[in-house]
């Protein structure tokens, strides 16, 4: 039997005359695309565009969300309404879905940004918010939620195909949690370390505390980043040494979930 | 043979703490909304509760893009590039459609809203590109277009759905092209007056000029408004002239189009 | 001697094409305003008109600073840093000492809006990040700080004028905080007992909680409401309550403060 | 006698975590920056960023105010009332204004920015609906105006002290007018090229348009731009070439006006 994983990136990140990252890069070693939907980031014109690079490089489309905060990027917390974020949330697929329509491709699955991430890993009536829109719109969406998290137990409770979600370049806690950034070290930068880390996940299904202890945890996808050089040579050494380990890099909607 | 024609108001032009219109008081006389879709105005929650209410009354359910501005209100012309215009209404009808997708309901028609829909209505690169973005999301949505203007040349063009409009309240010039609001009494205000012009357009497929010129024009949809007490009693009289001059008053998704 | 106190109102809240609020009723009861700024609430017409009104009616003119969030209002908390706070806060009183300028006016005061007054309130950072913008723009701009606050201490610290804030219309806890609005009762509608409670509170230096507990607390500007007809009547009578008790109502500018 | 011009630039036009052009490059060489204001561009982190740079550099303090339009970047004409257009100047100028403050530092003239500029250039109501902005919320601002535009008549029938600003880096048609950006070769490229047009212009007084004509024109600050290494070297030799030819550089502030 092969083993396989998906590999997913955040992009479509610019707005208007502003670019920021690195898609074409890093549309070479994902499978899966979360795009950002105008709210924290992306304009409709963005959109459209990496909808048809990523079409082109045979990556899977998905919805990116995030708070309705350009200036923050998306990454400060704003104290919502489940109901109004159930709304936003909704609102911001189905913009994601019009701009795959020009590109004749689907929206797959559905992976929320930055601060909305964060919140919605803890809390339970924000992970369940995101999942009800997601429902609602189109029930055959994945959800990408953080291997352990809230949105991995609104998922199941709402019954939605899910890829629990792994990093490959952050340290991880005895219990599972990710270190927080604040932690020297907590953010990997060696290629190989990060290397090690995934392969463990995926083949052994084990992800490995700092402190050293083995954690029971599954991984449908990989999270990788392409923003800075370094960032994007990690991304593809992790590929190449899932690859080297005979696991198979697949967009989700190719995955074997739930 | 029975005659019909579609009513249409815009709605769901609320923001956030902000409150405007009569939704309710309109809902109950029209037959399909208009619904603003975030950018002039509206807000996911506003959306999604004028969508329930629209389905409650028995009214189909429209996107009403307009340009990005709600500080103008989307009465502002905006000089944009016709791709850019295109991807702009692609975004707003897919986020309308997810709204909708609350409630079960579909989005079956399209209507430009304010300075969009002014210039639109003139220029025919505006009209395709507002046309090319509703084809590429759902090559069944209605396109609503001024009877006579551009948006009526490229609905045909592209082979979209096309409801022609017509209004109840406005003058016509000899041309077929509506009155300026510089002109006094080019807002009609006199219900009898508007049922007049309006039950000639569709039983005699006529639009009298304001000189007098009988000008052939085919209507399918009149638009009403409801946003002052006046404009709420000449919608409600224009209706019941309608209907006691034999018109049926349905859906655009009832009309035989095209 | 005669005592004196101001009252306050948050005014200017609409934008664009909606109206909220009832500016003109307030005006006539208050001496100062605290005018929204263009991020929770206002647009640049909106601060104009309101200056212009307020001066007509003798009432001196606040920045009314928010979160740059007019989707929620300004009611919903935002997770900002507080030096970006600082320049937020600084950006919107100089936008509205230049809308002042149109009516020769100068901005006299600030007082900060809804979930951004709420959590500096209790926050020292955000507490001492708005007073830093204020002081940077004008150390002589009045911090209007809820009695005592973490705000009213920050003011202290930066040597900045301060009029420390009473609400007519809300209960106390024994420790001298606002009861939340989830308590039953803890919105005052009595206008006789609001009455009561600003009197004790100007004449006697004495917040009475709602158990009865006397606190000593210095208020020199209390807050009332207008949005509602009854919260102007319940802001008339207590206007009239302590004019009734020799009390003088002035503009924060004819305040003896600190 | 020593002759001298200004040259400004366009800069702190980045926002949240985007960053765009080469502010401090473009410092080193310039006298007088037009600082973005937080509508086309610019938020108050890059506002007082860029003041702190500028000071640092010996280089006066411009307010860049633009049409509300970030995805546009202010580079769509928007058709406002010049009303509204004077209200939203004035608050971008005070926004600016304090945000200078943090620095100690005054706002000392202001350039509108993008198609709010060319059509100010050409339209009276729109360069007077800005000069009343700019004299309502301090006279003592330097008007920037194209030399020969609207807006000069503008500050001239206000009394406002004036800036002409001429182009290095752009071609001239024989009436003065800019030649259009679409015409071949109305882009300078070549730096020698540009540095003789500019030694012209501020020795002789005089514009060479593209087909040799002479034009008698006042230019007081020449406009250069930093965005791309090509135009940061032509800034860099225009600069030199106008001190090579005994013209002194310095910021609107030392420029002998009106």
């Amino acid at each position: 039997m092969t083993l396989s994983v998906n590999l997913n990136a955040d992009m479509g990140e610019g707005f208007g005359a502003y670019d920021i990252g690195n898609d074409d890069g890093i549309l070479k070693i994902i499978k899966s695309a979360n795009i950002a939907c105008g709210f924290h980031a992306g304009d409709p014109l963005v959109m459209r565009r990496v909808v048809e690079r990523a079409k082109a490089e045979g990556v899977s489309i998905g919805a990116h969300p995030g708070f309705n905060d350009l200036w923050g990027f998306g990454r400060r917390r704003i104290d919502m309404k489940p109901y109004d974020l159930e709304c936003m949330i909704a609102y911001q697929i189905g913009a994601m879905q019009a701009m795959a329509a020009f590109a004749g491709e689907k929206v797959t699955h559905v992976k929320p940004h930055g601060a909305l991430n964060n919140m919605a890993a803890e809390n339970e009536e924000y992970a369940m918010a995101i999942g009800r829109a997601i429902k609602a719109v189109d029930r055959d969406l994945i959800y990408v939620a953080l291997s352990g998290s809230e949105m991995e137990k609104a998922a199941v409770k709402l019954d939605l195909p899910l890829a629990r979600e792994g990093f490959c370049d952050r340290q991880y806690e005895d219990d599972g949690n990710l270190t927080s950034r604040k932690v020297p070290g907590s953010v990997i930068k060696d290629p190989e370390v990060a290397t090690r880390q995934v392969v463990e996940m995926v083949v052994e299904g084990v992800i490995v505390s700092r402190n050293g202890k083995r954690i029971k945890r599954r991984v449908d996808s990989l999270c990788v980043h392409g923003d800075e050089p370094t960032a994007l040579a990690l991304s593809a050494s992790v590929r190449a040494g899932l690859e080297a380990a005979g696991v198979k890099i697949v967009p989700l909607t190719e995955m074997k979930l739930n």
